[in-house]
């Protein structure tokens, strides 16, 4: 057996999210289609290292899956790419150790969220961007977001039952710009993991406080709180990609 | 009556190109029918400056009708850009006189073509871009367009059986720069008019020339000779944007 390494990007607007799910057209199911007809038939499984929700998209997925041979990593790339539907790309492919895990290995990730504050919003990123026509006061998030940065326990800002016992996490980016589209915002957050919808809620709030119908005190409020009801309302997954992965080592 | 001038954005992937046709659907069939509404029942006909092709994408299309009452813009525009479907967007509504015409007053154009050189392309970007992973000298590609500045006939460049006579037209700019996009070329063209698919034919002459397959001094030649067979393929319509429209007085 040989541990392959892979970056997949996809768009996200046609899928049910990266993990497979009964009846849903999954990226994770598309893949592992095409894997099973580049392996003789015989069933692949792969392991992402985040479980992007519905229309979320991704620059920089990263998975893993073993294969009985050894073989040529860009041919394999350029299989898996050219096989798989034309809403997934396969970016890269290389040979790692047994115990490389996607999602167990310690690693750092990137999400970017897009904000289209245009009005109208732009036709052509209605699926790539959240639109958000209304007043912003960009100094107030700017300020807020800064809160973010750090170790915390985000139970505040994840969606209510969710499973994880251990809510502590670090944020080592948070930051707020003006994207390279026209009238667009740029989230980017930068962390050693993110809870369930933890950034969109951030997202979320963040657009309420600039909206001026939260104080900029609000983030540090749901950070000691942990308290949900005090957070905004979860941003619509259309403006989120996951970035980048890097793992340590 | 009174007239009225609009620019509409598009996103073309969904559209069989501006003009309205039988059992098709086109920008010019939702826009009518969303001033229809608009005007108690009573059909609206809209004149477009450019027909754009299927998949072709429109930041600053304009449009020009008469409705029987003087109206609020801002609450014209409103109402049509919510009302029309969300791949069309409504910019801008101006009150201008009755002889302004979209496509006959005097204008000048731009039209932007986005060329995708990654490998793999992007995946979000497959209907807004039109990709090419092929080796690009730039440079060649550089010297080529400078070629098309200025009058010309531009026969070799429009299609074959074209019902316009005078093929003569005037390009004020055509340069290529990196775009805001990650690998991916940014054309753009201005010009006093264009004959139809010469943007794309001359894009598609461009790459062949980039990718070395014809000598830069390919241009003029085919400016001089004006035959269609010594130019490149057309260039597929998902990369062509008309950008801007900008009348004289």
């Amino acid at each position: 057996m040989t541990r392959y390494k892979a970056i997949i990007a996809y768009d996200g607007t046609a899928f049910s999210g990266f993990q497979r799910q009964p009846h849903k057209r999954t990226v994770q199911e598309e893949i592992e289609t095409t894997l099973l007809r580049l392996n003789s038939g015989q069933p692949v499984l792969i392991q992402g290292a985040g479980r992007t929700d519905a229309g979320v998209h991704a620059y920089g997925q990263v998975i893993h899956f073993d294969l009985p041979q050894l073989r040529d990593t860009e041919k394999l790339r350029f299989g898996l790419d050219t096989q798989t539907p034309e809403d997934i790309a396969v970016v890269s492919v290389e040979h790692v150790s047994d115990d490389f895990h996607a999602r167990y290995q310690k690693h750092r990730k990137t999400y970017e969220f897009l904000v289209d504050v245009g009005r109208p919003k732009n036709p052509l990123m209605r699926h790539y961007a959240t639109s958000f026509p209304y007043l912003l006061d960009i100094e107030a998030m700017q300020q807020a977001i800064a809160y973010l940065v750090g170790t915390h326990d985000f139970t505040g800002f994840t969606a209510a039952g969710s499973s994880v016992d251990n809510k502590v996490r670090t944020i080592t980016r948070a930051t707020l710009e003006w994207s390279s589209y026209p009238n667009t915002l740029l989230f980017t957050f930068s962390g050693n993991g993110f809870l369930y919808k933890q950034v969109r809620n951030m997202v979320g709030t963040l657009l309420k406080i600039g909206n001026g119908r939260m104080p900029v005190a609000q983030i540090p409020l749901i950070l000691t709180s942990k308290d949900r009801q005090l957070a905004g309302p979860t941003a619509a997954p259309n403006g989120l990609y996951l970035k980048e992965i890097i793992y340590e080592d």
